[in-house]
């Protein structure tokens, strides 16, 4: 069995929990199994660099803040060979330049392209343990980047997915996947399975367990995911094809407090002005995320989104620069908003599942912002100081602890 | 103008220091002179991370070890172009790979083979200060290796002969070379000039401004040398040919307190046997300074010698693992010892200038346990504790300070 595991900068953060997390990769390498180690920066260390870069420069280069940033995955990767080979075990450390491990060119949120696993093969073949910096990866000008929020879970589903390994174990502090946050809804109870799909959306919608672009990665390759505490033996949550979990009309509540709204006030009504506005977004890499349009007074449009709350100032900041090429009147923002979100696959196939969570919500007088539904999700937008009162709500509604 | 500029750990601790050093980069980068800059991890970081490292692992693999400090230096430069690019200056961090900067195998320990320059060059094309790593760079199996004590020096000086650099400016914490360490000496007084060779004999002999390696290789490939203070903007010391430097008898007297003497006691009196012994502390990587062989009884030799005090326990653990091939009968040790030297271009065509240095210990009671000599170099042994007078009662013995 090759199987590739993922350790986040908590279950890296001292010397105890290194020894911790070596030993039980040692555990399964003396099973006989191929172990490929991915691994975080310590604790905060990525907070302090970004601090020390911003002492000294409040907007550093973004090239210049990965080549920064990209130290603190080769000091926990080292630190854990070490550690490995005091116990007795062959391991070795690679960072994104010695994998090679090549992304796109954009600095601070790079897509990864391609993977060498030769020399990954090469140090297995001569049973090594080989542990590899997540979070990172190199560009066509040999430059370091860094994959944004969540990266290293994009690493280890990536490197799973080129080594073809039999399973990629994420873990975290928590044991695995919830109905819900036990911290803000305590009868939310831990699921077995979930589908790609349902995990997508929950990550995507905040449930801060495993980055979105890693469930995409593992659905489109395949990849079996496992959602483990680093700090119990207990059994997880596997994340895997549709067809083979029992479909939950919901299964779970998500929120996302990482939220702003922005609206763009008396836009001219003419063809294009959305794809001009979005396009100014796109080109500062800013994801948006609900939308909605609707007609202003003297016949010109409003146009309300949402985007991450960090990309904020960045979104206001390119959107006042353009705001005579987009024409638009005002612009006003609210960052005391979040998104809560249900997730379900089985949902498709049982109408009335929004009406449902809308009647929860209205029941303990929450007031919906906007709204956004695909097949199998529904968010809404509400004021931030109601998320734990929503979730609760919603939770019992579906009766999601049974 | 091309020149290089290296700066040590306590030039860049702390963002005040990064600051000054940033800035006067770019005195010379506005002055219209390319600019490329060495620097050393900030001020203690190097010895904070091999802390980390013993914590964890009490022998870690010297691979690791370089995996790990490597992120020191990178953490210098890419915070060094951010305060660059704060003061508005275009700058640009490059660390071992991406220059790239191949070195021989060995880990802790490397040589530098080769700099590729093109990267640097298109750099520096483009009005670019380029900012480097020193002390590291990457052997043939893509991994990082350190170049040992001083290996920032020999970077820049590496850097200065591959780009064929007008200068190559050593910035430290004095402000030049001096006849002796201030600190100890009081008269003593800094040189406008030095020949490759005394400066190569007081690097080697512990003067501790500038490591040996560096010196060699700007000898080798004539590579001016300046040896300034980061913190005043005093003229510092120019390092060049011989030709060009009035010769003075004696330059200037240097001590080492890293020195640990071992005796090997009862060898064989048979051919080879010093070879034998020295053979086995190379294959350590271990650098014998002074040695003395001489008659011990029963047709037995004695073989006495010098090493850094760093590698003490690995030359008395190699040494004591082959006692039975060497065939000695007993071995002792001694670290309370220093070397003490006088440096001088002008010393091979003045006889007795050995012969006056030794009269000045004698002249102070000073016990000399072994005497080692080169063309413009005599370097004794003696107690550490004598160290202080014995620098100087030569220093005034000469009268260097005039």
């Amino acid at each position: 069995m090759l199987v590739v595991k993922k350790f986040g900068g908590t279950s890296v953060a001292d010397k105890e929990r290194i020894m911790n997390v070596a030993a039980r990769c040692i555990k399964d390498y003396r099973e006989g199994n191929d172990v490929v180690v991915v691994l975080s920066a310590m604790g905060k260390q990525t907070d302090v660099l970004i601090d020390m870069a911003k002492d000294i420069n409040p907007m550093p280069s973004k090239r210049e803040l990965d080549m920064l940033l990209t130290t603190g995955e080769q000091i926990s990767v080292a630190l854990m060979a070490m550690a490995m080979g005091g116990m007795g075990v062959p391991a070795i450390s690679l960072n994104a330049f010695q994998v090679a491990m090549h992304t796109t060119s954009s600095y601070g949120n790079a897509r990864l392209k391609r993977i060498d696993i030769d020399r990954i093969r090469h140090e297995l073949d001569q049973r090594k343990i080989v542990i590899i910096t997540g979070f990172q990866g190199i560009n066509k000008y040999t430059d370091y980047t860094t994959l944004g929020r969540g990266g290293s879970d994009t690493t280890a589903v990536a490197l799973a997915a080129a080594l073809h390994a039999d399973s990629c174990e994420i873990y975290t502090d928590v044991d695995g996947v919830y109905t819900a946050d036990p911290r803000i809804v305590k009868k939310a109870r831990k699921l077995k399975e979930i589908t790609y799909e349902e995990m997508l959306d929950l990550a995507t919608l905040g449930a801060g367990v495993l980055h979105n672009r890693s469930v995409e990665l593992a659905k489109k390759y395949g990849v079996r995911l496992i959602v483990r505490s680093s700090l119990t033996e207990a059994e997880g949550t596997i994340v895997k094809e549709d067809t083979k979990v029992e479909r939950m009309i919901v299964s779970g509540v998500a929120a996302d407090k990482n939220v702003t709204r922005i609206s763009l006030i008396g836009l001219k009504n003419v063809p294009g002005i959305a794809f001009k506005v979005f396009d100014v977004l796109a080109k500062a890499n800013i994801n948006v995320d609900m939308i909605l349009q609707s007609i202003g007074r003297h016949d010109t449009k409003d146009i309300t989104f949402t985007i991450p709350e960090d990309s904020r100032d960045e979104a206001l900041s390119v959107l006042e620069a353009k705001k005579e090429q987009l024409g638009y009147e005002d612009i006003s923002e609210n960052s005391d908003v979040a998104k809560v979100s249900i997730v379900g696959a089985g949902m498709m196939s049982n109408p009335g599942v929004a009406a449902k969570m809308f009647e929860a919500l209205y029941n303990c007088d929450i007031n919906i912002n906007m709204i956004s539904t695909s097949e199998i999700r529904v968010t809404v937008l509400i004021d931030e100081k109601e998320v734990d009162k929503a979730m609760n709500a919603i939770h019992d509604m579906f009766g999601l602890e049974d």
